[in-house]
């Protein structure tokens, strides 16, 4: 009972929930198209099935974030945008919600009172638009160690991102994501937590 | 997010949880023979994702009662029993623990230091060892709402039931269980609520 | 094994398959957005889980007839209809694929080769478009056996049909469908069929 | 679509289905307790959503192979191995049925004339009774290549098998498995490939 929240508190890390879409054959990276009231349900059997085993360790969720395609559709559709604000805020009201920086999804945790953590990938290249390439576009992956920590400090110091057609954008983040699936992913968030240290930026677990 | 809560007090009704295997096409009366360790998580997963729901209406978990093969496993398995128990335990200890007087899951229920309340059955015939006929038996099932209250009453009253093959024996239970899929579980139900009333037992609902 | 094989002689019927999404919550009325490929596979495997079972009892396929979300969406989007035509081609060319008149999926159908049979709705109100009002909309549903006979014989009569708002429009259609599901299905097939015979049409079995 | 067949062509390999439990989190390595009929159903959906894919191809199906915990209870749980049985026999009579020697998967076949390969583990270490240790047992993996071909060529050249506790046991055996999962599989498969052709065994596929 103790492993986990001595993990936690040893290695300054915070538990949130990755809630997505029921579809085991496609990872959840396919649109379950269902009305607002299921996706809010959907949502809020999942926080409770997994805080249930989260607070049975001691420990407790401090962050909610959509996986897959609800976290795309979410960036943009305000419905479903609001389907996953109002399942947080009925679980737990002071859980922080985790979003695309202007996306709907952050207009709807502002809307509901929720805190809010916005995101930037520096293991992904972006569009224009301020939102990623999907993950099967070339040049979508970042893979090099050396590009992600520049795209990280780029992140923090300058609140811009160079898109994959080179344009530079505007991009206020409070949180970094790094894909844990990438085969490298220990080797990036290493560098990437050793550059922002060097550069004189504290770096803390969410919430 | 007031009408449960105002249901559950108007009617003097608790709301439990009713966790079983994961076994849709079978709705839960198939083994799925699992480590205790599975079997426990399984459990906690349910539990929390129920509870999730529970606690966003402003009611609370009252009861545990296994469901349909975990049930009737956990009635003799004492591995089965203790996992679930153990289950309850991890979730929240101060629920109560459904299970058939004398059964393993009763005995594991005391082993955790959990609340226990001894279920007998109105609407099901008994066999000699005070376990239920499997409901394909001839005579399983009891349908007339007089003789369930005959069962009833003798339970409450005599603490004894009279078995299929006529034996009377021993049975001494804390709670009444009436199957709400037959077709008259509701004329079953009101008829023993209302000779248990005639009767002068107090009824009421369970924590 | 023979009792099949008897019942479809004896009674003149046709079996075929009724491939959906893989949506269970959802009873395969939610669209679960997937690449074509994957379309493709889904209802292939369906098409032979089910005939493995209509083999055993030594009858046959005739007919596919997509269900719910997937049948709507294929009567407009080409890739989707094209999936479910390339599928049914690939397991067996002399099968009859089912559609909405003047949709993608006739029109994929004719494209791979494929015997079509236009549907026509007879407990259901239509949209100017030949499409269907929404199941939930009010109106959707046609329960009176009366008004569902003076669908089909204006269908197959007249081979139009009157919408919802009460415009006339063309509809031609090969077969008729009944929805089982619905609570007097039977007594609307069967006076559907009786007045059809009495108008002296032919009704037949698809293939 | 000439794919497949020109694979199979090629390399001189048989295609053959591997129907387990539907059970995805244990990956059929639990039993889910359920009735002989519903048990052959649920095999004759898998052969023949599998079947579709290989005729799809211009393949054909030639062999059947129970999966996980279904393999194992069928090598002496007369019920299940009947039911997998006539599944089979139901399916396609001219299937070949893959099982332990002396199992009553093995006389399930015979009995229902089916073709029957008895299989023998060149990876897995054996019991007395000549069925194999739980694969969670010290010592129940063969890793070395070495030892693999030493298993093989004693069970194709004398039929016999030493088991973990040092005895000698018989065992008839038409087919060789090795478990595909292991992480050099690929590597013992050739090195049983080339020790068994320099011994002068013809290797053929199955069927």
């Amino acid at each position: 009972m103790q492993r986990t929240v001595a993990f936690a508190k040893a290695h300054g890390v915070a538990i949130g929930a990755h809630p997505g879409y029921h579809d085991r054959e496609g990872f959840g990276r396919r649109i379950v198209r269902m009305g607002d009231a299921e996706l809010e349900n959907m949502i809020l059997y999942q926080l409770g099935a997994l805080a249930a085993f989260v607070h049975s360790q001691g420990a407790t969720l401090k962050h909610v974030k959509p996986h897959g395609a609800l976290y795309t559709l979410a960036a943009h559709d305000v419905p479903t945008a609001k389907a996953i604000a109002r399942a947080v805020t009925r679980f737990d009201s002071h859980l922080t919600l985790v979003g695309l920086p202007q996306s709907a999804l952050v207009n709807a945790a502002h809307e509901f009172g929720l805190r809010v953590a916005r995101e930037g990938f520096i293991d992904r290249a972006y569009k224009k638009d301020g939102t990623l390439m999907p993950r099967t576009a070339s040049g979508a992956l970042i893979a090099s160690p050396a590009r992600a920590v520049q795209v990280a400090i780029q992140l923090v110091r300058e609140q811009t991102v160079r898109t994959l057609d080179g344009s530079l954008i505007p991009l206020e983040v409070d949180t970094l994501c790094i894909h844990s699936d990438a085969p490298n992913a220990v080797e990036i968030a290493k560098a990437v937590h050793e550059a922002l240290r060097a550069e004189g930026v504290l770096v803390r677990a969410m919430g």
